[in-house]
């Protein structure tokens, strides 16, 4: 079965996706789990993550705006992922600017998750082959993180995704080039932080991590395309990038996007 | 006076309503209660809610995303709210699946809250028939969740709102079920949240507890069907839905609804 | 150079603003810097928030949804914007009815904060001549906090705007009065906020202080000019305002606005 049907199957099966995130993105990225089909729970509490990852679907656990209470949190959640085998995702928003968050997420790395996406500047200073960018930014050419994605691919055991305006989907065994998405997305806050919980909700389906990864960016990079038919600027597009996660079929996701596997 | 016609002095009296909820569903319920004519205040500091709840016309304790912070601002929140007679909601996020909060909202009911809003699956938990949902969904029939709701009627002498595709409004002398709203208020994140919120902001009219927990419902599920007319996806629908809620008077409500008193 | 023409600067030099700011806001504080050119990082931890202040174009501290934590970064982010000579924003939410807050948005005025932006209640609870407002609304006439803030200019040297119907930007050697806005922005949480985020955006432009942050006002009044012409609620209106921000002119603004100079 190729990638692209696993839209299909997101919308029947609904997996259940624990978001500990950043508070500018906790409302879009539920709103996109919802609008794609998922079911999102905002369990980011040390008390209650690590019960809760070992029943849901996927985990996603991205650092921005981290307290020390959810970093305490991300770490039971980390084991109660582990221990029960639930796939999990890490989205190091930041990492490369910010020593702090850099080490919290080089523990994170140790640990083995399930995928790793962020943009160009943060996986190669992650992988060792950049300076990281001037903060949340997406700046540095997908291509140029290559080498650390494979890099860190090889470390982790994992997917690591490197979104951009094309994305790099790197396993260790596979690499795939992703064309979709708009320039619009860039201008929408969290649509990236997103795109990390979009990417849990497919690990959740229990398929091929690679293709689950590839899915998540398909599905996101394709509404966007849709999404930018009506919008006038990124408030609107905003709105209409939901409606068309929604609506989305796998048949029209197949006909917006083009990739290649590279290796 | 009928509880319809609550509309028309929500916008009139502008209640203050202080908002003690989770990241998720903040903005959201600030923009609910602004459209629908209430003045929000994100006031959730143990420092600063005890003082504030005295003087706010209304108070939402929602244990979403529960901080250890929170949990110390909102018990002095219902010492603010109860000292002051300040009318009071809770909403049960999560309650029957998470033990951790699960106690906590046990000992908010022992407080007596005015009025408990949540989903069958978490009325059903808290009152002792059910075995709760797997998050933060709503699962399970609302009439389902009835015993529930009478029992914890029963013992915190408030109301106890079962919100669903229909919407059943228990006190311990009365019962109302309530059908309007529209399917797309479960893709729009926070929703249930502003609804709990919008419930304090009735209350703190200071009119009848069962009629303020029952126009809340009715304003929100009659704005839906407005917002749904036009929508053509999630998040057309949720601009939309902010919308209806500023401009739609009583007397569309009237139309939109249906309701009828079971006890 | 006229202020006017500093909203093709911000477009062209995209300046990062870190933003310390409530939890209720920030989605729509980081899509209105987005939307106008800049480039948002919500840093906001203890750990991280000094480094970054020292290295980003302008920081924002506002107070709304303060925890103990998130005073501690405040407090690191003044220290490092003040060592680094970046220009900060003080949001004083809420200071003049809550004591806590209140004695903290002094501790930052003793700072001297490169502008200080508020309501009319706000402004004259910290100046001196009010009795502060009753939460986070906008109560009083911006013309009343005329006196206090002037006297918060003189203490601070930087510049005080009264955001309101109209606003007055206030420095220690000159007062405008600007017209411009729509009703509409009161019915949508976080526009202020997001003001107070802009007005950093534009300081971070290295140019005077004055004329940054009567910009930044004048940029999101026209933009909710231009949006309040289709918009029919206050949903939107949001996301019309994100658009009319994103593409609104130097000339459009010019045609959109009035103001005059009082001393």
């Amino acid at each position: 079965m190729s990638f692209l049907y696993l839209r299909d199957e997101l919308r029947e099966a609904s997996p259940l996706v624990q978001c500990l995130t950043n508070s500018v993105a906790m409302p879009l990225s539920a709103n996109v789990l919802l609008a794609a089909g998922a079911s999102p729970a905002m369990i980011d509490t040390p008390e209650e993550s690590r019960e809760f990852a070992a029943a849901a679907s996927g985990v996603l656990i991205n650092v921005g705006t981290p307290t020390a209470e959810r970093y305490a949190a991300m770490r039971e959640a980390v084991r109660g992922a582990t221990d029960a085998g639930t796939p999990w995702v890490v989205d190091p928003v930041g990492a490369g600017v910010l020593p702090h968050r850099t080490d919290f997420v080089g523990s994170l790395l140790d640990a083995a998750p399930t995928a790793l996406r962020g943009n160009a500047s943060e996986i190669a200073a992650l992988g060792g082959t950049g300076a990281g960018g001037r903060g949340v930014d997406a700046v540095g050419d997908v291509d140029e993180a290559l080498p650390a994605a494979r890099a860190l691919a090889g470390r982790t055991g994992g997917v690591v995704a490197v979104s951009g305006p094309e994305d790099l989907i790197v396993s260790p065994g596979r690499i795939t080039r992703l064309t979709s998405g708009d320039p619009l997305l860039t201008l929408v806050s969290g649509s990236g932080c997103s795109l990390g919980a979009l990417c849990a909700a497919y690990l959740g389906l229990g398929v091929d991590s690679h293709d689950a990864v590839l899915a998540a960016h398909a599905h996101a990079g394709a509404a966007a395309q849709i999404a930018a038919r009506s919008a006038t600027g990124p408030g609107g597009f905003a709105a209409a990038w939901l409606d068309a996660l929604h609506h989305i079929t796998s048949a029209e996701i197949a006909d917006l996007i083009s990739w290649k596997d590279l290796a």
